[in-house]
């Protein structure tokens, strides 16, 4: 199963380690992340070799070929929101995981589509349930 | 002409003014700004009394029955990133601003769908300029 993982990059980046937990948790239960670039430290001198189009079509083309999307969405950022909405019209179930206390968008809290599930999390074991009970579950 | 127009709410309210000046310029030239709330001090508790299912439908369905949309992207947020996303996939034109000097995301700085224009304003007179070359261009 390919997951595109979703955290922001040019709007904070203070959760990079909660992002990296999220991918080795994932990988190590062979789970394949396409998005892996999103946890890695320097990430933005990376992307800055790269065309904003070529950024913008590499993960819109991650998301179409992906069988589902977890976004940790914590930390505010218009990319992330953008691709949770561009998974949806490619009708991919979407994760959505934030920090207990947070304040989560009504857009991913009242969604209505049917595709994106959005779960709080008090610490990593927890995190770890809502994680593997959404890749276990056929049809969320 | 009718806009829908987004800024962030629960990604931080830092903004209003500036989400303020907009809407009143848009309504001083006559065109009607459907989502004017966004820039109202006080909004959280008015939505508060809202479902988070309510918000998002009434969102997701002024975005479907406007015209054009205009984005302050400034500030990350989630459910402004949704929302570009949301309106392009309704064939919507949709101007993205942001503060000169801002980190803009590459989903809408490098945006191939042809349905969105990203502008960064250093002051209140280019920011008006940009506002107006969106709504008075037919074909953007």
């Amino acid at each position: 199963m390919k997951i595109f993982f979703a955290g922001s990059i040019r709007g904070g980046r203070q959760l990079i380690p909660t992002y990296q937990y999220i991918i080795r948790f994932l990988k190590y239960r062979n789970y394949t992340v396409i998005s892996e670039h999103v946890a890695a430290e320097g990430l933005e001198k990376v992307e800055a070799k790269m065309s904003e189009q070529e950024i913008y079509e590499k993960d819109a083309n991650w998301i179409k070929v992906c069988d589902r999307v977890i976004a940790e969405i914590t930390v505010p950022s218009i990319g992330v929101g953008y691709e949770i909405c561009h998974a949806v019209k490619h009708k991919k179930p979407v994760l959505c995981v934030y920090q207990d206390g947070a304040k989560a968008s009504a857009m991913i809290l009242g969604n209505t589509t049917g595709y994106v599930t959005a779960k709080a999390y008090s610490d990593k074991r927890q995190l770890e349930e809502i994680l593997l009970d959404f890749l276990t579950t056929m049809n969320i």
